[in-house]
């Protein structure tokens, strides 16, 4: 280790052609057999859970593309354990739709539900972690950002991943008990997780 | 939110990534089982609403990415609402590959093709709604936009987006009635919103 | 018409992200069913067809995309008629799967293979001519190339894409008699194709 | 030949696009049919010889991107035979998600894993092979390099090439007695891998 460096836009390049392909391949696990046919608007209505799981894997990895965007954007140079860690959180978040379908097709079974819940919960919660560990390496070595970053915004962005781990491991508890109630507060995570993403402050010129 | 900002390269990519991905899956959808190879040619006409629904979402999503272009490179930066609709967009551009599905295979299906053909059409409402809305953000806030872009050609975009909507709500009533024609009709929006979409005006030279 | 531009950038990199997409999917459609793990190897080799039509179509769309880097990288920016007839050249290689499976799954059925050649072949000719005719729409309007390139090299590029299209045209021929030899034929032409890809002459400095 | 010269930035962006792809759709692989929902827990545990081929394969390609990377940014430009070899390597690495769905569905079929675990190394061989082979194209001729590069760094990374086709042999000669291990044998020499990749040297500031 000690001092090897990687520049820091194919890494982008790369993670970003991941993220969109995971979160476009989600779409292949949605379908209605052709039995269905004959009554075919309650047949969509039926496929509910398809589609939440849709829009929570959606959303999830739109809200960590938009966090490693942040990451990435304050790197100049990425180190070994940048990269290493960064391709944990792409094999993460390539493995999601396994989960996401799993909760999809269980979530009306109930022998199966609990079990689905809990190991989708386990997926976004790795996610989560990995993203903290991908801000927590660069943390570590202050050399790798570029200067403008000040110790306060390292410290608030840290602080920003901790709430999501809390959340997280909360849904999964709920799951236990209740797997229905944990699958819409994986979305409720989600959502949240985009709103409270966080671009650039922008110089305070006239406020709009 | 007051005062956030991204630069909008890297979203530029991600939404292309997800804009060609999208794209490309539709041909996963066309198939012919091993039942139907005894008279070959037969089954792959047989095909057509898989090529019809192939062809018209295709040119769906490359009038959007179009459009798309023409709103972020008159961008300097995105602020918030803007990322969050152009998550919300790409969110309903991955969808689109399941009512694809769902038109090509039901257009046959007497009791199937009317749900279908509405359901597909709403798909495509959505994303016009969510594109007008994406050019409608930015519109809000001039200061994202690069210094070149005037008054008149803002208004100009605004109303180049509302027809598609009109479009789109006339194919749904269409389809009402008469699910095929408004199959035709869709795709037809789409050839015409290819055909329509501008690019920066070039300087007047000699013209060609 | 007369006058919109549009510059290249994000034009090469949405249609490098169709290309590489359609040429990754084309493993979805090798596989081995589990009834026949009792004797894998020969299974394994049973599949030839698959992999014939895996290489054809990759080393096609390889082939297509240095063409498409060629021609992208003498504009200075792009035109209305460039744009759409990109686009119905991406139409066409991401259609490429879907006659792919058909000749891998046909070329043993002699019912079949007759038909599934033809509509491969015709696939990959209308390629050829889209391809063909995007250079076409270049060489009409020589203030849409960079400053550097010479009439000659326009008719080079123009003349260097005609045997493509007759050699596709034949091979449908044999296609329609030997639809195996067909199949073959349509590889060495890919591979051809690829032999004969050009990027910049090199200054002349020492020869290597 | 002679002469011929491409410039890298579009030939990385259409690699960065195959691995980001081909890493992506491994997961398309794992599922869990409906009928094993009664007990979910243990259908999910008795899937690992999907999450073994799954994580192997995406360390396998995270490597070789990595080391393709560190190839290109060598790079001034490529020749021909730099083009070809990686356009050869890229077909070995879209092929991979073949192997990885026999080796899952196979490793506990006694009558299959023999031949199942040797595919897959072959299909790893083969594209270490490649990697090599596109690095060796690259030392033959000095002149595509950035000056900056050294010969001892030229022979160093032809060196660092050759242990993990020697790996990959033995892994093979394991397979033929042993699948099994040799399934975490690949494992293994992909974590080799990804840990021995090596970014450019930082220069000597204050050891971190």
């Amino acid at each position: 280790m000690g001092g090897q460096r990687w520049e820091t836009g194919r890494t982008e390049a790369f993670s970003d052609g991941v993220f969109a392909i995971a979160i476009t391949l989600l779409v292949l696990d949605i379908g209605i057999p052709g039995e269905e046919f004959d009554d075919l608007w309650s047949a969509i209505f039926h496929e509910w859970p398809a589609y939440l799981g849709y829009v929570t894997s959606f959303l999830t990895i739109g809200a960590i593309w938009l966090a490693h965007h942040a990451v990435f954007r304050r790197l100049r140079y990425a180190n070994a354990s940048v990269m290493r860690v960064n391709l944990l959180l792409l094999m993460a978040v390539s493995f999601l739709p396994f989960p996401t379908r799993l909760v999809a097709e269980a979530i009306r079974d109930e022998s199966a539900e609990r079990a689905a819940a809990i190991f989708y919960g386990l997926a976004l919660l790795a996610i989560a972690l990995l993203l903290s560990a991908l801000w927590g390496v660069v943390a570590r070595d202050r050399e790798l950002l570029v200067p403008e970053v000040s110790d306060e915004e390292v410290n608030a962005i840290l602080l920003a991943s901790t709430p999501s781990i809390g959340f997280y491991a909360g849904a999964i508890g709920v799951a236990v008990v209740a797997p229905q109630v944990a699958a819409f507060g994986y979305l409720l995570i989600a959502v949240v997780a985009v709103l409270r993403a966080r671009g650039d402050e922008a110089p305070a010129e006239q406020p709009t």
